[in-house]
C-alpha cells in the first residue's frame, strides 16, 4: 500500500461486499438472537454511548429507535460516568454501545457501570474479541473485517447497517427482519456499487481544492450524514467543517454562510428532504455556494449536485455517505495530503 | 442603543444581577415548587429538548442529572417527532423543553405530544406566557428581563443557573436547596461580577483579530461551555468555531490543530478540568495556540490565559461563559460587525 489513499479506497469499495456479507444468513440470524433478546427484555427507553464515526451511528439509531420504537432514545456521554462518577439506575434501560474497535476503555467502563445497574448491554462493534464485547451482556459483530485506513469508512456503514437491523428485529418482536425489510435491504448492495461507480463526488474534488472551510448539514435520518462527513473533511483533508442540523443552522449559525463557504446539504427524497427546503431557501438568499447531495438533489437549488438512488429515507444513510467518502479522500489527495496516515490520528483512542 | 454592541454588552453586564434575582426567595421558591412535584413522581428518566443556546443549557443539565440525580438523561432532537411522527411511549419520562423565547412550534409540539403520553413535562423559558409554557404541566421562569441582543447571553446563564436549582431541588426532594448550596449559589452574583470586571477577554480581543477559524474544547461540565464559546464566536464575529469534546477532539479532529488555529480550552478545577491535561499536552505537542480559560486556567501550558474565580466544578459554567461572551463582543466590534444586529440570525425560530 505505498499509493496514498489506497488504503481508504479499498476500504471505501468494501461497503457494498460489507452490505451483503452482513445480510447472509449467518450474520443476519446472529444480529436476529441479539433484537430477540432485547424484544423480549421490553426495555423502557435506550441509551446510545460512542465516540467519534461511531457517535454519528449511534446518533442514526436513536432516531430509528424513536420513530420506528417508540422508545425514548438519547446519547449519553461516557464522561459523566467515567470522569465525574455518575451512577445512573439504568435497570430499565438499553444500553448500546458502539466502537469500531471496542478498545476504548472509557466505553467499557461505561457498559460494566450499566450491567452492575440492571441494564441489557449490548457492544455493536468490529471486534468481537474486544473489551468493549466482553463487557456487554450481548454482542453485535459488525464483521466488516479489517479497515485499512484510520478514519473509518466502511466500519461505519457496517455499523449503521446492523444498528438497523438490530433495530427493525427488535420491532419485529422475534428479531427477524419482515420480508419487505429484508428485500429492501438486500436492494442495497447493488445500490452501493452503482453510487459508488458514479465518478461525480470524485470529479468535484478540485472544485474545492481552495475551500477554507465548509459547512455540512441535514436533517432527521439525514443530519448523522452531514456530521459524519464533516468529520470525515476535518480528518482527511484538515478542512474545517461544521455541521449543523437544518433547523439548527437557521437559528444562528446561517449568518456565517456567505458565498465563499461551500454549503453540504442532504437533501433525501422523505419528510427530512422535505423539511430541509426552508433551509436551501435560506441559504439561496445568503448567496451560499450549495452542493446537494441525496436522492432530491437534483430538485433543490444548487450550485453543484450528487444524486444518489432513492430509497426509503430511513435506508438513505447507507448510499448518502458514500460519494461524501469519495469526495473527502478525493479532495484529501487533490490537497496533497495521505488520509491513509493523517496526522494526529490513532485507531484506538484511549480516553478516560 | 445607537453603539454597536451596546445591547448586548448591557445583557452580559445584568448577569450577576440575574443570578441574584433568581436566587430571591419568589423565584427560588417557585422553582422549588417545580422540584417538588418531579421528585415525587420519581421519573426513570430525563429528555431534554432544546435548540440553540439553550441546546448547551439542556446539555449542562443533562450531566447534572446523571451525575447529581442518578438518573439517566439524553437530549432529543424534536425532528423525530415533528417531521417523522415519531410518538415515543414517556409514560415514565420527565421531558424537559428550554427556550428563551418559548416561541419555537417545534418544541411546543414535542411537549404536547410527550404530554400526551404521559410524560411529566417542565418548560424552561425567559417566557412564562409563551406557547411554550403554556403547552407545559410545569414551568420555570429565568426571570431574566427583555434581552436586547439577538445573540442570547444572559437568558443563556438563567436558564443554566434555574436548571441547576431545578435539579438540585429534586436532589433535596422537598424542592428546597440545602444550606450549603444555597450558600454557594448565593456567592455568584459577586463572583460573576468580579469575573466580568476583569478586562482580559477584552483585551485579548486583538490577538484573535485575523483568526481564520478556531476551536473551542471541554470536558464534563465545561462542554457545554466549550459548544456555547463556539456558537457565541460564531453568531457575532462569523469566526468559524468548532466544538469538541476534550475525549472527541483526540479521536481525529485533533489532525486539524496547528500554530495558526488558536484552541479555546475550558479547564476547570475538578476532574472534569484534570482530564483536559492529556489533551493540552497533546496540542503542545502539535504547538497549537492555547486560550486557557477556567479555574486551573494558570496551571496548564498555554499562550493565553483567562483566570476564573474557584467555584465548585458544578457551578462553574455560571462563570467560564462570561468572559467568553465579553471576548466574542470585543472580537465583533474588532472585525466592524454589530453583534446587537447579526446578519441572518434572528429572535424566534420558527423551524418544524
Amino acid at each position: 500500500m505505498t499509493q496514498p489513499g489506497a488504503g481508504m479506497a479499498a476500504d471505501i469499495a468494501e461497503q457494498p461486499a460489507g452490505y451483503a456479507r452482513l445480510l447472509e444468513p449467518t450474520h443476519a440470524a446472529a444480529i436476529a438472537r441479539v433484537a430477540a433478546v432485547i424484544a423480549e427484555r421490553r426495555p423502557r427507553h435506550v441509551v446510545f454511548t460512542a465516540r467519534g464515526t461511531s457517535d454519528h451511528a449511534a446518533l442514526y439509531a436513536a432516531y430509528l429507535t424513536e420513530i420506528r420504537l417508540g422508545l425514548p432514545a438519547g446519547l449519553a456521554s461516557p464522561s459523566a460516568v467515567t470522569v465525574f462518577g455518575a451512577r445512573p439506575d439504568l435497570s430499565r434501560a438499553l444500553v448500546v454501545a458502539v466502537s469500531q474497535s471496542g478498545g476504548s476503555p472509557d466505553l467499557a467502563e461505561v457498559v460494566r457501570v450499566a450491567r452492575e445497574s440492571g441494564a441489557l448491554t449490548v457492544s455493536v462493534t468490529n471486534n468481537p474479541a474486544s473489551p468493549l464485547a466482553e463487557a456487554a451482556e450481548l454482542s453485535v459483530d459488525v464483521a466488516a473485517g479489517h479497515e485499512r485506513a484510520v478514519a473509518a469508512t466502511k466500519t461505519y456503514t457496517a455499523e449503521l447497517l446492523a444498528l438497523l437491523m438490530l433495530i427493525e428485529g427488535v420491532r419485529a418482536g422475534d428479531g427477524a427482519l419482515p420480508a419487505d425489510e429484508l428485500a429492501a435491504l438486500r436492494a442495497l448492495p447493488e445500490l452501493a456499487g452503482r453510487t459508488l461507480d458514479d465518478p461525480t463526488a470524485r470529479d468535484l474534488a478540485p472544485r474545492y481544492r481552495f475551500a477554507a472551510r465548509t459547512v455540512t448539514t441535514g436533517r432527521g435520518y439525514a443530519y448523522p450524514t452531514a456530521r459524519e462527513a464533516a468529520l470525515k473533511l476535518m480528518e482527511t483533508s484538515y478542512l474545517p467543517a461544521l455541521a449543523f442540523s437544518g433547523a439548527d443552522l437557521l437559528h444562528g449559525p446561517l449568518a456565517m454562510a456567505d458565498p465563499d463557504v461551500p454549503v453540504l446539504a442532504v437533501v433525501g427524497g422523505g419528510p427530512g428532504g422535505r423539511a430541509m427546503r426552508e433551509v436551501l431557501t435560506r441559504l439561496g438568499e445568503r448567496r451560499a455556494d450549495v452542493l446537494a447531495v441525496g436522492a432530491a438533489a437534483g430538485t433543490v437549488p444548487a450550485a453543484a449536485r450528487i444524486v444518489v438512488p432513492d430509497v426509503d429515507e430511513r435506508h438513505a444513510p447507507l448510499l448518502d455517505i458514500l460519494p461524501l467518502q469519495q469526495l473527502a479522500l478525493a479532495l484529501a489527495l487533490a490537497r496533497g495530503e495521505d488520509p491513509d496516515a493523517p496526522r494526529g490520528l490513532s485507531k484506538v483512542t484511549s480516553t478516560l
